[in-house]
């Protein structure tokens, strides 16, 4: 069995690190779970077994983020880049208009996929300002007639988060694939949330939705069944089989985050983690060059380049030998990227801050 | 950890049994992937290492069942429900025809979600005979223009199996989730092969297509871009983040299939196991009774019944409590179901069988 020694120090933008108590306890359940004498990958998803697995990890979100009851959650597939589609599919009309806040490369891929059905539009974008930051709300001119509003919480290739959601009068939709459960937030703000796990909340191949009901019932009927947000709602998303093991794994996280105190400390937590590595750039005197705007910092993706090109392809290289994993950035910018999602420990931080530091010191 | 003596008698229809060795090579990486100091989970889908597990599997399956090189294969999420949309989507026009063979409830639920992008049409079906039988070849009226014809290869409610294939001037197009990998096919006569992974293949959450580029030329293009196969084949699988895990299970999986000799040795397998069953149904006399006609029965899923209903309960409850696992027939057709998928051993169909020439015994 691995020790926590043999650890790397994971920065990866996703698939990205899980809590090492989670993979231990799926290390120990793997060929026999719960005394079944099974994998949980070889029970039926109609089992009572794998029922409650199932609903266990959909009470475990409901209670973390305090969602409320005229909301539903629900697991699909697909990731959120089906979401992009599944969306307008349901929810948008041809002609019919939604708005749409670009902050990045996903928040245009959304835009992309409801030109498909409907008359989207791009209400703000900073792509003027290289997705620096996050538009301010005041400065929006929203449609209220419009069938909904889609924002990216979190752009994981630039590096900025909202603060601060916008009260919309159209349902509010947003992405939160790379900061679900990274903080509290108010659920009641918003008609439907989506997320991929693969980031902060399990392994790949499990998509998350809390959805509200009276988003539900404006959805179009004459699409396919497992493209309708109904389907998944009205048969507690088991009308097909499920990817088990992802909501099994989902599960388990969840309880990890309950074991951490919650979301207040994990966000707490976060906070911190991400404070020495932007410490690290701030202090450096210009030696590292955040990309974020400061007030649209992400505190889950840490963006930064070298001021000499020439050493930032030496930061990596060393960086790399050094141990840690993941600190190339996206490959459509390049740079660097520091990914600090919920499992990623305070130390592992640390010893990138450090590491900042000593390269510098260094050159 | 487990040992094989704590195993259930698993007859589960899927997600079903996974060989014990591969759930013992998952248990000892499940940390540390190949000294990465990651689980396969935390690595990142576009590293080398997880590239090569992905790159692995494909060239596995390739290899296996001798795919020609004018073939496509894809790992796509959303289970065959999903592929019952995405075949129509991508390859039927509003109007146009495509020939649906019914052979049980799957098949009807392919050709419901057709009907929302074309005219298919049922041009054969065993409804009347509560699908006891696979149809014969020679009775269908195939429309040789219509845009492709699909089947389903074996009928996991009903325990029946295509032994031969038709050959169509149409493009041919197979819903193998329940018999992929069980037997040696002639992948050439197909124009597309799709199977959810969690029958023979793996963990659910990972769809697996096998795609002629001929057929993929003629895809509409005015789709959502992760309903595309093209998106699929023209990104190898990587547009966006797929199941890591599950297929890097899949890749363990047909690892373990090579091991066993290949196909043809698996064919031979998973026919001595059937037959352990079915001679305990043909030898009872009457007191247990085969749903399927002989010349259908699938070698992957025995259905059948007890004579008296009664019997059929404790038949069920005795089974339970002697350690077998998922004998019960699908909850939309009742009686009893033994699926016999590769990964169950030949020891387990044993037990079985045995079990049930005890229980008449005694009865």
């Amino acid at each position: 069995m691995s020790t926590t020694n043999q650890r790397a120090f994971n920065f990866n933008a996703g698939p990205s690190a899980l809590p090492l108590e989670v993979l231990q306890i799926a290390e120990k359940q793997l060929i026999n779970f719960n005394n079944t004498g099974m994998s949980v990958m070889e029970l039926s998803h109609r089992s009572k077994d794998f029922e409650q697995v199932h609903n266990e990890a959909i009470a475990r979100l409901r209670q973390l983020y305090a969602v409320p009851d005229n909301y539903e959650v629900i697991f699909l597939q697909g990731g959120a880049s089906l979401q992009f589609s599944m969306i307008p599919m349901n929810f948008l009309q041809s002609g019919e208009q939604a708005d749409y806040i670009l902050t990045g490369v996903w928040s245009e891929k959304a835009l992309a996929e409801a030109k498909l059905f409907g008359a989207p539009v791009a209400v703000a974008s900073t792509k003027d300002n290289h997705y620096k930051n996050i538009p301010s709300v005041h400065q929006i001119n929203f449609n209220d007639a419009a069938a909904y509003v889609h924002l990216t919480s979190n752009n994981t290739i630039y590096g900025t988060q909202w603060k601060d959601f916008p009260t919309t009068i159209a349902p509010l939709i947003a992405d939160m694939s790379s900061d679900i459960l990274s903080k509290p937030i108010d659920v009641s703000k918003f008609a439907l949330i989506y997320a991929g796990a693969q980031k902060n909340l399990g392994p790949s191949g499990v998509t998350v939705v809390i959805i509200r009901k009276d988003l539900l019932e404006k959805a179009h009927n004459n699409i396919p069944t497992t493209l309708k947000y109904s389907t998944f709602t009205e048969n507690n998303s088991l009308y097909n089989t499920p990817p088990t093991f992802g909501i099994y794994m989902l599960g388990e996280v969840l309880k990890w985050v309950e074991k951490q105190g919650g979301l207040e400390k994990i966000a707490t937590h976060n906070e911190a983690k991400a404070k020495l590595i932007y410490d690290a750039i701030d202090g450096s005197n210009g030696f590292y060059i955040g990309h974020a705007e400061k007030e649209s910092r992400s505190l889950m993706n840490i963006t930064f380049r070298l001021a000499d090109e020439e050493l930032e392809k030496q930061f990596l290289a060393e960086a790399k030998a050094a141990g840690f994993v993941g600190l190339n950035g996206h490959r459509s910018v390049g740079g660097c990227r520091a990914s600090t999602y919920n499992a990623v420990p305070y130390e592992t931080c640390k010893a990138l801050a450090d590491f900042m530091h000593a390269f510098q010191a260094k050159h």
